[in-house]
């Protein structure tokens, strides 16, 4: 008798225990990417947000817990994933309204409504594990994946004037993330995510601004890893990487 | 009475004087921007080259000086700049055979060729000076510029099954160019050039290969001026980049 995934569940510590979040063993689970992701939106209090494809939260929540009285909403597909969410905004006391939905065919009560900022983490298409599918996650691979370009274009529908679009996404999608971005959005900005000096990049963070017109800046490589620590430490991020991390500081960009 | 540009000529050494070219006084001249691109070109004896644009020559003749046996051709709108070219190869005993152009209506001894390799360094439409356009340039600025996404496409026909398109740009083109070099390459690679530690790129090397199907790659920005040397000396460039520019060194993309 196999157990459902969303039976088989994990209670993960993020930012140094400041949020707890429950996730399911297998198939898709936050790691640092929407840690990241959620350090370098530039939020002020007060502002609302949209997470596309929110998961079990991990971004808005650790968004909401750094930055005081926004207003955070999440979009999810899978009923599982977005049950987790709620649960976890509830044990981790952050006002967070989470609907369920298919952001190729938005739900009635975000179509009505713009928001300051969207982030997003969009499915990467890689399994960790070489093994089939998870339950709950075939239903999506069984779909066939959204296009990075839909997800832009419903983030650019949700946003404000003037909104704030950030985007975690693996470098190797760069072309189409920037040619997308660029379809619907001006003021792109875009931080490289390094592993060590000197290697190619693994992961972007991609700000855009709905009716922006600064040109394109293209800012130097952030280091996540200090280069002295190769020697099997894996844990050894560089000290801005690590205060993200573990105490919850933002990841400003580049002025 | 006012002179042409072309009767106003300086004769400039590139590659620590292993090549010396001349240029008109006003317009555009250049810099270290062409040595950089011929530098980053993964070129071997006998292949052959098409520099779309070159100007005075100085991206194929430096190409030429580091590689022997190549064949080299050049494209180039502007007759002055086509006669400067052929002058510079003649005086550097380079082979180069210079064609006057456009590349927006490629002329037929081009059209029934393919090569090895394209290079270019298409204009930025930023003048150093903010004085008028000289009458050599005028033509192009009145033409309107050519697009990118032309250079791009222009340079995927003259390229032979899985040649190399070697571009170098301004970081705050990077989505039109990796839009265009999408549509028609593969087997994307970005060389971002970053003045010092710490800043914005301004200028990138893109890497494209024609029928190419490997994965985006973005490697690590390549810094050209030590963070040291913050004192005043706009010279002091790192030991990879004074090899380039003075010893003629190759730039070689990361394995």
């Amino acid at each position: 008798m196999t157990s459902k995934p969303m039976d088989d569940l994990t209670r993960d510590r993020f930012l140094g225990g400041r949020l707890e979040l429950w996730q399911p063993r297998r198939g898709y689970r936050a790691g640092v990417d929407p840690v990241l992701l959620a350090a370098a939106v530039n939020t002020k209090p007060g502002q609302s947000v949209l997470d596309m494809g929110c998961g079990v939260g991990a971004a808005a929540l650790c968004l909401g817990r750094r930055v005081a009285d926004l207003s955070l909403t999440g979009l999810e597909i899978q009923p599982d994933y977005a049950a987790l969410a709620r649960r976890n905004a509830d044990e981790n006391a952050i006002p967070f309204e989470v609907i369920e939905g298919d952001l190729a065919s938005m739900p009635a009560p975000l179509r009505a409504r713009q928001f300051d900022h969207v982030i997003m983490n969009p499915p990467y298409f890689d399994r960790a594990t070489g093994t089939a599918a998870e339950e709950a996650s075939r239903e999506i691979a069984l779909g066939g994946p959204t296009p990075l370009s839909l997800w832009i274009e419903q983030a650019a529908r949700r946003l404000a004037p003037r909104g704030f679009l950030h985007v975690i996404q693996r470098a190797d999608r760069l072309p189409d993330l920037l040619t997308a971005a660029q379809a619907g959005l001006g003021s792109l900005r875009l931080l490289p995510l390094i592993p060590r000096p000197g290697r190619d990049s693994q992961l972007v963070i991609l700000r855009a601004r709905k009716g922006g017109r600064a040109a394109f800046r293209l800012h130097a490589g952030l280091v996540l890893h200090d280069s002295a620590s190769h020697d099997g430490d894996r844990e050894n991020y560089s000290e801005t990487i690590r205060s993200v991390l573990r105490d919850g500081a933002a990841l400003p960009f580049p002025r």
